[in-house]
């Protein structure tokens, strides 16, 4: 193991035990939770060991500087603290300890930066507690209202202004003026680096992607009694639309998963009355996930027909493509040697980029396995994405 | 309308409001309830306005009695209050009331039997509240130890025990020793009437049936992240065996229901790790019920494979064929020139078909719907049912 991944493993160790659950091995990191304000409280400490002032910008979100945080054209890196429910452990943290690092790793060369260098840990990006992914960063840009953000709550009736202790301060643009570029480096969440033996990757876009919601009604009936000929089983529709937006999107190189399930009145001698199912769509260009849904619609409607049930769609929600700075994409993937690679996963960074050059950095994931315990790195990966990170950084200030 | 269709909308009407849900036009009449409790009132009061000693059996079955409690050799007719959640109206009352009625027209006729007659209102058929259908029956002859029966407990906690004020008496073989038939009137809880254009029809056996729990393991994932071919996603193979079953089931003219599921996570944008799903099955023969679940845990176990999942098949119930008396059958079907039908539902009638000669009669339902608000009769039918009773009763005495 080489000297920096020791190093890593060092750091990356303070923080392991911090909201890890002892049944599933995975995160309960809710954002502004106890476990997740530990993690604040560690970022703090990092900076001030390495004499870099903090300032909160009223909305959860965190900064670190290196250098003058007044002085402009910075660049910034960083990621989050909070996870989903029994996440992993490197979604989000691995960012943030990366930055550290990397900012180590700088001094360490002796880099005296032309320009400031900020780390960053945005609040709430998988948007677990609070519903809405993305919110601290979706604040600072003012993609999100500071009225809406301070009324939503959690599933105990906490509102994000208690949580946070104060109203958010909502859009931040003259601190946001202040950054020339973000970086952010994330666990890769798919198997792509693995069949290509790179240790870390550059984005290339996040995948348009949205929600629909699929409500299928029958007749609710006894199972026991009821001949098969006079029935209108709505789970049938349903489990034929599982199937057909499983296919549709093999078709399409696209990804398509039906993940969640309502079943009214859900008993095992009842022939449902309606069974509500999601549609989780994603491709890589738009026209493509748009032939997507509607192909599914299609099949789920021509099936609807034969089964006597009716199908209603809904768009539950919709994020068009984020294209990365194709030139900064480019320029950081010549200067690692790095394959650039798409995601279907949304992140701070996909809301950034719609207000300054934004770039993300993959480091391999050897299960592929994201959202869960089995999401992994070896130390080495980690200690080579920091050493990308800090190119990166060097690079660019 | 002919006058005993206006007699027993007259008595009908007296609890058609009892237990009504405004929203759903269902009943909520729970076993032991107070919506139940009013029902029991107006059968001890129906009782006495005919001058029938009750006898409650400890067990919260109640038995009206023309002719003497003690002769033996009677003829038991009746049926229960209770309902599932929303269910419809007719569902037990309609044997109970009719009972009655045809109490009423044989003493009109200026029949006097020659054995007692008695009429049962049974606790807990649905089995809606504590989870045992058929409780009251069971307690009776014994298929269900008091003990067991006095610990079941409701959602709210209350135990059976409790909700009846004493610990159940159980089995009470001197009093079911007393009876020489039992025969329930009930709604049809199918189309079958309704194509043979008869009013009623007489029950050959109760299927076969039972209930098989379906375990689904895959890998929990990232919905966006997770390419197609890197997927094992169990919502598949659930998807698939509820097609299968229900194919499976057309086949050999059984019935399969998929009504109930499970989900974990349940998430939008999560590949599950897990899905469950509970299969309703039936037929008319125990070889054809066995080769039907057989069938569709080879096809689930097939497509597991496909899709990189695992399957694991459970049995948590299993209700062996209940054969009616086939000679009464036979000798009630000519007396009313009615057909003679299978049912796939269990009831009281096919606890006690296992300790006396035991007959049902089914009263057409122009819906065909069972368990739900639209389950329906119309007046003549019920008319045409009650006339039916009589004369068995009348046959049998």
């Amino acid at each position: 193991m080489s000297d920096l991944a020791t190093r890593f493993r060092e750091l990356w160790d303070e923080i392991t035990p911090v909201g890890r659950d002892a049944g599933s091995g995975g995160y309960l990191r809710y954002a502004l939770t106890e476990p997740e304000l530990r993690l604040r409280g560690w970022f703090h400490a990092q900076a001030e060991r390495r004499g870099m002032p903090v300032i909160d910008d009223g909305n959860g979100n965190l900064f670190a500087w290196w250098g003058d945080p007044e002085a402009g054209d910075a660049v910034l890196t960083g990621s989050h603290f909070d996870s989903v429910p029994h996440g992993g452990a490197y979604d989000g943290p691995l960012g943030i300890v990366s930055a550290f690092l990397a900012v180590d790793e700088l001094r360490a060369a002796g880099v005296t930066p032309t320009r400031p260098v900020a780390v960053a840990a945005f609040v709430e990006e998988e948007g677990a507690r609070f519903g809405v992914p993305c919110l601290g960063s979706r604040l600072l840009t003012g993609a999100l209202p500071a009225d809406r953000a301070a009324g939503l709550r959690d599933m105990n009736g906490v509102s994000f202004a208690e949580a946070l202790g104060a109203r958010p301060a909502g859009a931040r643009p003259e601190l946001l003026g202040r950054f020339a570029a973000f970086v952010e480096l994330h666990v890769e969440q798919g198997r792509a680096l693995v069949d290509q033996d790179a240790p870390a990757a550059v984005a290339s876009a996040i995948w348009p992607h949205g929600r629909w919601r699929f409500d299928f009604t029958g007749e609710g009936n006894h199972a026991g009694t009821t001949r098969m000929a006079d029935r209108r089983d709505p789970m049938l529709t349903y489990a034929f639309t599982v199937l057909a937006a499983n296919k549709e999107a093999r078709l399409r190189g696209a990804h398509a998963t039906v993940g969640r399930v309502s079943v009214e009145p859900n008993a095992t001698n009842a022939i449902p009355s309606k069974v509500t199912g999601w549609l989780d769509a994603r491709a890589a260009e738009p026209e493509t996930l748009a032939g997507l849904v509607e192909a599914v619609h299609g099949k789920a409607a021509e099936r609807a027909r034969r089964d006597g049930t009716e199908v209603a769609l809904t768009e539950e929600s919709a994020t068009p493509l984020v294209a990365f700075d194709g030139g900064l994409a480019g320029r950081l993937a010549a200067l690692l040697d790095a394959p650039v690679l798409p995601t279907g996963a949304g992140h701070d960074a996909g809301v950034l980029a719609g207000h300054l050059p934004t770039a993300m950095l993959f480091v391999r994931n050897p299960t592929g396995v994201s959202h869960s315990p089995a999401e992994s790195a070896t130390d080495d990966d980690c200690a080579a994405g920091v050493t990308a990170l800090a190119r990166v950084l060097e690079e660019l200030t």
